[in-house]
């Protein structure tokens, strides 16, 4: 028998020619992308398959949060009704009212009002898109097999709609579990904790109790917040839609994570869990980096950065942080680009940028200061650096609490926290053993896995793109209404036959007391007459 | 930029350089197989798993449907109370049981009584293997880093428990849908079909009560098919345990089907699908059968077999089936081992054996009349040749549904179909277009996946006995009684809450009212008093 090794490489070859030999076949793919940190990693998707090939269009708004420009994919921009400076104004705003640090359930509203008034920018742009004809009757002519979106703005769920093109949706996650319903998939809220509700997985009752009562209320808040853009597209589909007619037709859902963070429960199997997607292989650190880095010394260092929309925030908090940062020995790079604090310390060095994953794949990196987006979560545990999370916005609090619940990261409230906390936490992610040991657990979990997310995600578009969707992955269940979904119809008819069976049983035995009751009245009667 | 085919070349050359270099750690594997056709892929991952270098013993009764000998791993086997012409008399029964064609709902209960007669001796099985000390003291004081076994006979899953290692489960499916339950699967019944009912996933109002209720029974049912299983696994761990108990502790499901095959349904994250695991590739006929191949002509050739477990069949239907084979210009590869029916026409070649994978990749071969058991299915899908489907006994009958759901196939009653039933069937696999579109197109969905059933298999194994389980795959609905599961104790609180609410505020309205109406009164009286 041929020796293991030797079939390994056989196989190798194998593949090495059928690369060469350019295995894949050539499509084209619309794409429509959420602005934002949500672009980064769709992006890389995007890359990829236009290496491969693959003719591929972007959709871009001309005032955007990212840059459209790449030498690889065309990019269709469209002029839009605001300026750069409104856009950042009401993110900007949209973030800071996050900041006031608010208890439950106000910070639920605080958020959802800031939602309110901030979303509609993206109703905007996609109001501008549908208006520019040019463009619509560009992509009415072209024949796209495929459209690629992150659907939390509904303007790719809604363009793949109009243009009826089979589409792969690419994301994170969808307010009020949009993703789960819209695809059919249970969701049971005993042990599947709700947006917010910052319950783990393990529920008391009163947790238990809470999860309930935000998902009845989430039905009238995500209407709320999505009642323009469904408006929008009713008027542009010329038929009522609700949110759920917008998604469902989706043939692929690429969800970005897997279970080393979120939590097991039910899926279907048109999800593709690609968690991670956005880990790059570690890259040499740029000169200034890497001679901070060396003089970090055996300490090492502490990487603080709160994302790619939020690089200051108030004096006050800064001060804060500047004064836990003084108290450990470790270096911190922290990505700032307020105003200096004036306590800030010797060991911290206040940055504009920093390469996020290559200081975190560094072994000198000791723990990760960060708001909890997802895109740095998978950061920290592919790299096995251990977290400190100031949750902001978004599922940002849930994040953070799913790293905190696996014991390898400590939550802070940004607005709340003192220095003391700060330091303390820093203090237990470094030196207490179980949180290194936790996420490198969580870190060898995420990485054993039979292909690279990145892969997998390219693999499952050109999927759609081969096979024009995917229909033998679409569940019955979308062709039945609730009450047919949950049997009532059913328990209701056999419920009605055994009160039926029982009260025609019930009824013949009264009918035969009686029968044999009257029988013995009249012979008692007639034989007390008789005596009489 | 660095071109696509430079990059893929680059990745290509990388994996060689570490298949070579020995990529996986040697670890050891426990395999604890069912006998008969469930054993023939299953031994493709323990080959594979032995090839990569892993120790893996196999536990083999001394009198088994499958030879255990293998120079890649090793074969632990012990002697069993009943004599190979016990077990295939026994095996014989249980499938001639199913060739006396009842209706429903007696043909359920006729699998039934010969299910309750034949499991037994996978009962006696596994007591002679605990009753083996010598074998058993060498399994306890092996270290190995995990189990792999078929559950439907249980003594894998009681093995697992009884020597606490983590297991993976290997099958097709269990009786009752146990395999949904053990793992917390919600499993709606107003689309998924339970097995007998012959339902598809679109189901009429008459249909989805057939499912409710077989649904109900199954709960009796599979209490007495397994209760000699679970008697004796309590007496082994000294604890009363349950089916589930025995179940749930898995830590991966690999499941022989995919979405091409089974209805979509919702799935749990620690089940992986390897559906199309046993499909080789083609490897050149035999000469004798090359020859009449060849000789087939334009017409070409079908496949005829009714699987491993059963040869040969009464002759009644025998000569049924040799007339419709005289109707065809094609030429039939027969596997049968009975006595040769005396209408049997010059087209039709009766064999001992044949290579069935090899001829379904034959672009000649036209048709494949099948049993309908999931291996043989599965090479028909790969190999894009359309079914004619004979189902005889277990999960036949519902296999069979699923492929003529799907438009690929015609299902024909073995026992009461004519020789015009099957020629016309024939003729409407090999003729109708949509037939060969329909197996096409599946086989298409099926083949295009990013990693081969095999390798998938094979790494999640490994990834257990890495990891020693997979918790992190494990839901925390596994700690949740029913009430819990389903939030009952929740609705009744909030009800509870709702009434009192209603209650109190009812009787403070009637406080109220009585108050006014009871001053109004007494103003009343007192000025009627007056006025008198």
């Amino acid at each position: 028998m041929m020796p293991a090794h030797l079939l390994h490489c056989q196989l190798a070859v194998w593949m090495l020619l059928l690369m060469v030999s350019g295995f894949s076949e050539s499509g084209k793919l619309l794409v429509v992308p959420m602005d934002g940190s949500h672009w980064l990693s769709m992006r890389l998707v995007v890359e990829k398959l236009s290496q491969r090939g693959h003719e591929v269009v972007v959709l871009m708004p001309q005032v955007s949060l990212q840059s459209g420009v790449s030498d690889n994919y065309t990019v269709k921009s469209y002029p839009v009704s605001y300026t750069k400076e409104d856009l950042n104004g009401r993110l900007q705003n949209y973030v800071s009212s996050h900041l006031t640090g608010q208890p439950f359930p106000f910070n639920v509203l605080s958020i959802y009002n800031a939602s309110l008034s901030t979303f509609p920018v993206f109703v905007d742009q996609c109001k501008n898109l549908f208006s520019h004809r040019e463009l619509m009757q560009y992509l009415k002519q072209s024949d796209f097999d495929a459209l690629l979106t992150d659907p939390v703005s509904l303007c790719g769920a809604l363009v793949a709609n109009y243009l009826s093109l089979p589409s792969v949706f690419f994301m994170r996650g969808l307010p009020c579990n949009f993703h789960y319903k819209a695809n059919q998939c249970p969701d049971p809220l005993s042990y599947v904790p709700r947006i917010f509700t910052m319950n783990s997985d393990y529920m008391t009752f009163s947790q238990r109790l809470k999860n309930v009562l935000v998902d009845s209320i989430e039905f009238f808040y995500c209407n709320g917040f999505y009642a323009q853009g469904i408006n929008f597209a009713s008027k542009i589909l010329k038929r009522d839609v609700t949110m759920l007619d917008l998604l469902n037709p989706s043939s692929i859902w690429l969800m970005r994570y897997d279970f080393v963070f979120e939590y097991p429960r039910p899926v279907m199997p048109n999800m593709v869990f690609i968690g991670g997607i956005n880990c790059d292989e570690r890259k040499a650190l740029p000169k200034e980096f890497e001679a901070m880095v060396n003089a970090s010394g055996e300490h090492g260092f502490v990487v603080f950065s709160l994302g790619s929309m939020v690089s200051e925030i108030p004096m006050k908090n800064a001060k804060e942080i500047a004064e836990a940062f003084g108290t450990i020995p470790q270096t911190v790079f922290w990505r700032y680009t307020g105003e200096t604090p004036p306590n800030l310390a010797k060991n911290t060095k206040l940055v504009k940028w920093l390469p996020q994953n290559d200081l975190l794949a560094h072994p000198k990196a000791r723990a990760f200061i960060t708001h909890g987006g997802s895109h740095g979560i998978y950061e920290g545990i592919c790299n096995a650096v251990p977290m400190v999370l100031m949750p902001l916005f978004g599922d940002q609090m849930d994040n953070a609490k799913r790293i905190e619940s696996r014991g390898a990261g400590v939550t802070l409230n940004i607005i709340e926290m003192t220095s003391k906390d700060l330091s303390d936490a820093l203090n237990a992610v470094i030196n207490e053993k179980s949180y290194k040991e936790n996420i490198n657990r969580l870190s060898a979990l995420h990485l054993d896995r039979p292909i690279h997310p990145l892969d997998l995600a390219v693999h499952w578009v050109e999927f759609v793109m081969r096979h024009k969707g995917a229909p033998h992955l679409r569940p019955a269940a979308h062709d039945l209404n609730w009450i047919q979904y949950h049997s009532l119809d059913v328990i209701a008819f056999l419920l009605a036959v055994v009160l039926v069976t029982m009260f025609i049983s019930l009824k013949c035995c009264l009918f035969c007391y009686r029968k044999c009751f009257y029988k013995k009245e009249r012979v008692t009667k007639s034989s007390k007459s008789k005596t009489q």
